[in-house]
């Protein structure tokens, strides 16, 4: 397998060049004091390094051995405490979070890039930190100060790790269903009963305590999802000193046996009357998972992207030194039997397919994670609502689009190193199981894909949607006198058109038919995921065109040529997804259950 | 997971109602003897009860045993032996088998149904019989009376099973690069020398002998694929009497640990001066492959339909049963506190894309099948070349084009499961893991992609493409006038034009640019792949017009939704898949090899 190395010159290019975040950073009151051009450089290189040197050598041994359950203990593998220490110790489960309590502050925009190196790495390992900052994010939007106090710091510094267990057996995408008890207890605590599974990291050996943030309901409760509660569950409990006192009646009852991220372990959570604390106010446990829930989301999406790029890097490499066959141009290779097979068009179409998608993908995540980063640090009333509405639109997608394209890359770079790619040795069919989970947790990309279509489209009237538009259409505008750009300006303008006749269309065909939305949700998320990506290919090559023919001319003429390959040959995947879109709902309403 | 059923009615509806097998079966001089309509149905049955009841229970537990390997040996997992030996004595091994050797003699279309459920049942399982057939018909077109009379019997009645040992480490697509050598020995036969791998039960204990075939070179040969012998070395030789001799001088040197396909071993062979008698003439070992290689090419698109049928049926039934939301309607389980997630139109979208392919799928491998006993059993010379030029054209499509849609149902299915679908407990991802290998081995997709534009569409100038186009235009001449059919004939006029303007655009790229074909391979095949589903779904709509409202109308009613599904939700993709095509070879050209 190739060693994996972090795309650190493509990441400075979307960071500077394309999205111009470094301006952001110095303009946003929040954090202009956090972080400047040269502590984010030092920040990525020794990511990288974390990545590929701590993290990246122990991923396949870890695949194989997996993770152990014995008696309601879960060991990790081989090496895994050791890098989550490393890990822990260069202050990176704490990169994001809040300084006031030990966290580092650092923009969306720069954790981004590092966690798309961690999940590019391994991404069993960079599950842990990711679900730990999920929870602080909770905890340091909705929890009591005294909660914040006691838990942040040691969750920011890695002593401690964080959980979410929000699905039980008949509950998963329908959280209303939830039958998790929390019985309130005379001290201001709670005792809560109850099962919940798929709890990703729910019980492990790499760090000291593991702090649970359950969804449960109260006695009184309103049934469905408006009697949901959040609560603070740790593993082991905390003494006023911050000592670690007692075991909490939370216990791991088995793991899952998974296609991939084997190496994380997907714990069953036992709730026998467990000592917990509410977070934020009773009955709107939802509403504190919403903060927490467009980070992982985007974050999901990371999580495909990084794999996708390992997955190219893999395939690259494998195409420029499998000698097989010969160029149909002719013998490229004379002085050996046969020509590298990166000389057959076939196989620079798969390269290439993965590699603008990948690109795409870290532009469109960095892209998001801007709006975050407005939405959370401004100061100014109508730019944190203007990004408020960008996230919400955006979310669904990245989680969606990025993770369906990144198993596809996966796929595709498997299929470049044939029966190689089949088998375990080489890498390349762990992180194709490893990526399909990602399509499925957090929402599955059926749910967000409603997300977007229902609430986000036909229930904002298109709002949201328009606003997108604006700032495509205002770039449209603004570069329609360049002759260099216009072969990326015309068919994106098609596209932005298109995609407003088909958004009136949803919305028209809703107010009729309430299959609607539901029959067009998949393949309108893929549509607006184009548009997308056609939006920033257009800004990627109008960079690169800046980036001017000095030491760095192959950079930039890559990308323009990987540029001209998305509209090319990937765009017009587009007007097969409007016709699926316009066809409506009959023929899927059609059929009586009973003849499925 | 779903308990197997092997799809009979859909079947017998191909077979009867929309290709009329049954009545080419009486018209062919080879068949007319060997099988009628009652023989078939009797076959079906009883193969319909061995996967279900013999193999499929089976298959969970050998994916998680695996085969194992020790000394050389391999140690299949448990039930395997006793499978197979059932399965062997049922006759099954023969069933395509020559008669003057000891097999039944029946034809492809029937063998296909066959192998539809043993593969649907178990892939690993179903590989065995697969390769062992493929060996026989090689020797039995090409291998000489005495090697015929010694080997054939007993592969046929499943005593021994075959294998085929093509691939080097250094040589798999490109064969005319293999370094195994075979030495004349004074008695006539061979010692073979040399190190194959990927061999698909190469070595195992469910047979009391394994016969290879190798591809080997002999010490004069030339250099590249016309340098190629093949020869059949037994693993035990074979005394004078027909009793097991001495062990031969090959052995298992390791097996493959992969992605799925578990149950199987997949072999490191090694040849040290093992004895091995010549098959056909010499140099001609890759000539002789070909008349299996038509058959194994369609046996594996057949694997990746029979996984895509238990696909859907684990989906459809998890659909039905699995309780979470409610429909976009309003209440349909008022007793319930959800409902079945079928009421959900993309649950629906994604179980019909399915259900449209595999219908699809199986109606095409029976028509790819049809032609394969034509060009076999019929006596008159035009006829025979007809179908001669119809397989050669269809083969590399129904192999790539069926895997393709066949690993997209696998994971279609995972997705209707959720979380379900990605733990063990529930087999589906199993069948993701196992489906993936037919899209690489056997030839990857992308070599079926280059045989198709390549030989049998650039080379052929078009001919056999004619030939195709022929037989759909005469079917939409002879129903253009029926009103019911409009909706489906008319698009399908549309897709044929399509589909030739395409091919002649094809055509002449490639007299300007020899990276043309290459460029425009994979989407070449799709599009045709789509064309075919969109003639044999019209074919299917008018089947089941005709079958009419007596106690089977669901039946029917519900074929005529499916199909209407395809032609309205499915076929659109051709306009991107034609976009794609003429965008032509620049883009993937321009960038060195050093920049990817």
């Amino acid at each position: 397998m190739a060693e994996y190395k972090a795309p650190l010159r493509d990441m400075r290019f979307v960071i500077k060049e394309v999205l111009e975040v470094d301006k952001l950073w110095s303009a946003l009151a929040g954090t202009r004091e956090q972080v400047d051009v040269d502590t984010a450089d030092a920040i990525l290189e020794e990511a990288a390094k974390i990545a590929a040197e701590a993290v990246a050598p122990l991923s396949r041994e870890a695949d194989e051995h997996g993770c152990r359950w014995q008696d309601h203990q879960v060991t990790t593998p081989p090496g895994f405490k050791e890098a989550y220490q490393t890990y822990a110790e260069g202050g990176w489960c704490g990169l994001g979070g809040n300084p006031a309590f030990g966290g580092m502050g650092m923009p969306k925009t720069l954790v981004a890039q590092v966690e798309e190196m961690v999940q590019g790495a391994d991404m069993s390992f960079g599950l842990a930190p990711m679900l730990s900052a999920g929870a602080c994010l909770s905890l340091d939007a909705h929890g009591s100060d005294a909660l914040k106090q006691t838990y942040l710091p040691k969750l920011y510094d890695g002593t401690w790790a964080g959980a979410m267990d929000l699905t039980e057996p008949h509950a998963g995408t329908d959280l209303g269903m939830i039958r998790t008890r929390a019985e309130p207890d005379a001290d201001g605590s709670y005792s809560l009963t109850g099962t919940k599974i798929f709890i990703t990291w729910g019980e492990h050996d790499m760090a000291e305590n593991i702090i649970h943030l359950v969804l449960a309901k109260l006695p009184d409760a309103p049934t469905g999802s408006k009697g949901i509660s959040l609560f603070l569950v740790p593993k082991i409990l905390v003494n006023t000193d911050g000592s670690l006192g007692e075991r909490n009646a939370v216990t791991c009852g088995s793991i899952e046996k998974k296609m991939g991220i084997k190496a994380s372990a997907t714990c069953v959570m036992n709730y026998d009357g467990a000592k917990g604390w509410l977070v934020g106010e009773v009955n709107q446990g939802l509403a504190c998972m919403f903060t927490m829930m467009n980070y992982e989301r985007l974050g999901v999406g990371i999580q495909g992207l990084g794999a996708a790029e390992a997955s190219y890097q893999n395939a690259a490499d494998y195409a420029c030194e499998r000698l097989q066959g010969r160029s149909p141009e002719g013998i490229k290779n004379p002085d050996r039997a046969a020509d590298p097979i990166i000389v057959h068009p076939d196989v620079r179409r798969m390269l290439l397919t993965m590699r603008a998608f990948n690109e795409g993908s870290r532009a469109f995540s960095t892209y998001v994670a801007r709006w975050l980063d407005i939405a959370k640090f401004s100061d100014v009333a109508a730019e944190q609502e203007e990004a408020a509405g960008m996230v919400a639109l955006l979310t669904p997608i990245a989680k969606a689009f990025i993770t369906d394209k990144g198993l596809e890359a996966t796929l595709i770079g498997q299929q470049v190193l044939g029966g190689h790619g089949f088998i375990r040795e080489w890498g390349q069919e762990q992180l194709v199981r490893d990526t399909r989970i990602t399509q499925i947790y957090e929402g599955t990309n059926g749910v967000q894909a409603m997300d977007l279509i229902g609430r986000k489209t036909v229930a904002a009237g298109g709002r949201y949607f328009r606003q997108f538009a604006g700032e495509v259409d205002a770039f449209i505008q603004a570069n329609s006198d360049s002759e260099e750009l216009a072969e990326f300006i015309q068919p994106l303008g098609a596209e932005l058109a298109r995609l407003q006749q088909v958004t009136e269309a949803v919305i028209a065909q809703a107010e009729r038919d309430p299959n609607a939305p539901g029959a067009a949700a998949v393949e309108y998320l893929h549509l607006f995921g184009y548009t997308i990506y056609a939006y920033l290919w257009a800004r990627m090559a109008k960079a690169a065109l800046a980036g001017g023919s000095g030491g760095e001319a192959d950079f930039y003429r890559a990308k323009l040529v990987v540029a001209r390959f998305f509209f090319q040959r990937l765009l017009p995947q587009t007007q097969a997804l409007s016709a699926h879109i316009l066809a409506g709902s009959d023929t899927l309403m059609a059929l009586e259950a009973e003849l499925f």
